[in-house]
């Protein structure tokens, strides 16, 4: 493999590959090229934002979604965590959400390696209560971005069960510098030299999701109080002049190729 | 770019990175490695799967997500074209379902390039009206591997919308072999030589999206009528020992590793 230790993180935040005067301030939301439109909401009740969201423990939420990885998996367990609560503390939208349908979540989208279960269930928890940004809103749109940075930088697994069912000795930490699926149970997987279907892996997959489900929770409860501030520092788009993430030569190695800019 | 016409799907169907006698059968799902157990759904009424489904018509599904890419982008108009007849055909549990929340799909999640917003919300409707495979039914499961193969292979975009608001000629097809945003985005910008921001990149997507939800109808239609029968032929867990793509080579290059065994 030639892609391990570098990325062009650094290169990206820069924005060597189109130049400084294209990068969006914290402020800009760094939209890739869509026709906003005022919100016109299609559905019922539940699309008046922002859903009813009281404050959770996040230690508790990420208990529980440790147990239901292994009914729901990674984003099935990730949304019942927190709408499971949400259930009983609040009711209604959150009764009538079908959370385990999410299940198809899984290895990044049935197997396919896409996004990990765990920043998806995080992202749709997120919009679905605070709403998407043509609502009004650019909260929930943010702090998906924040989940997808962190949990690309994160030492994973960050969260670790009180009643582990592997020990933790035996799960090692890697950083996956990407939200893939893929890419980061194939690194924990080089790393631990375990297979996909080991226990470990399995409990590995588990303790990320807690860790997710944790961390999305201390989002919501500082959006709840009001002391939500975005800390995504990463735009693909408008550094990129393309959607992706920041790992361009961990692909593309020294060769990565520059964005067409005509209009 | 070092990576362009060579993949490993046909190395990786053949299963040379482990063993032809790991390939699963058609019959027996990939799964890639959870405990299964008992559904116990925890929420209301909409965790009762099947949802009720009337036959739709492909082509004014796929004419009303054209439109709605202009409002609530790819996942959130495939998934809108749908729901939306649906409401009104139907009614409940289409009707209290929040589809505006999922605009976020845009860019492959918030512009970080992951899965195509149109396999996405592909993927969340068929799963939200056939069932998660662990409420009984495999065929959600499958539905959205037949998307994500299908979306992988076709010369997108397929589908012509009737008012187009770019002329055909200037929207040029591409394969993407993959269901990544980043990579189908990309290779199309490539190919056209125009920028993320361009309009024909625009109406590109809102094409890809219409496709996306004209195929889920077919294969939602035959399902209706006990018809459906998968088509999906790749199971990346148990070919390559971990979940993915079958590009392999268009990252790893001739140097794709071969995934741990040990359990």
């Amino acid at each position: 493999m030639k892609m391990e230790d570098k990325d062009c993180k650094d290169v990206s935040r820069r924005s060597m590959l189109i130049g400084a005067g294209a990068i969006a301030t914290s402020a800009a939301l760094a939209h890739f090229g869509g026709v906003l439109r005022p919100a016109q909401a299609k559905g019922g009740s539940t699309e008046k934002w922002p859903w009813p969201y009281v404050k959770l423990d996040p230690v508790k939420t990420a208990e529980i979604c440790y147990e239901e990885w292994y009914r729901v998996f990674c984003g099935g367990a990730v949304i019942n965590s927190i709408f499971g609560q949400l259930r009983e503390k609040v009711g209604e939208p959150y009764t009538s959400f079908p959370s385990d349908a999410f299940t198809f979540l899984e290895g990044g989208q049935v197997g396919w390696g896409t996004i990990c279960g765990s920043p998806a269930g995080a992202n749709i928890v997120a919009n679905l209560i605070i709403g998407p940004r043509i609502a009004g809103s650019q909260d929930g749109h943010h702090i998906s971005a924040d989940i997808m940075q962190w949990y690309s930088e994160a030492n994973m697994p960050v969260y670790e069960p009180k009643k582990a069912r592997i020990e933790p000795a035996k799960i090692v930490k890697t950083i996956s510098q990407s939200p893939l699926c893929h890419i980061s149970v194939g690194k924990w997987m080089k790393e631990s030299g375990l297979s996909l279907k080991s226990a470990e892996r399995k409990d590995r997959c588990a303790r990320v999701a807690a860790s997710t489900a944790y961390r999305v929770v201390e989002l919501l409860n500082d959006w709840h109080d009001g002391k939500y501030e975005p800390t995504n520092t990463f735009k693909s788009s408008s550094e990129n002049g393309i959607t992706g993430q920041f790992n361009c030569m961990e692909c593309h190695g020294d060769d990565v190729p520059t964005a067409p800019q005509a209009s």
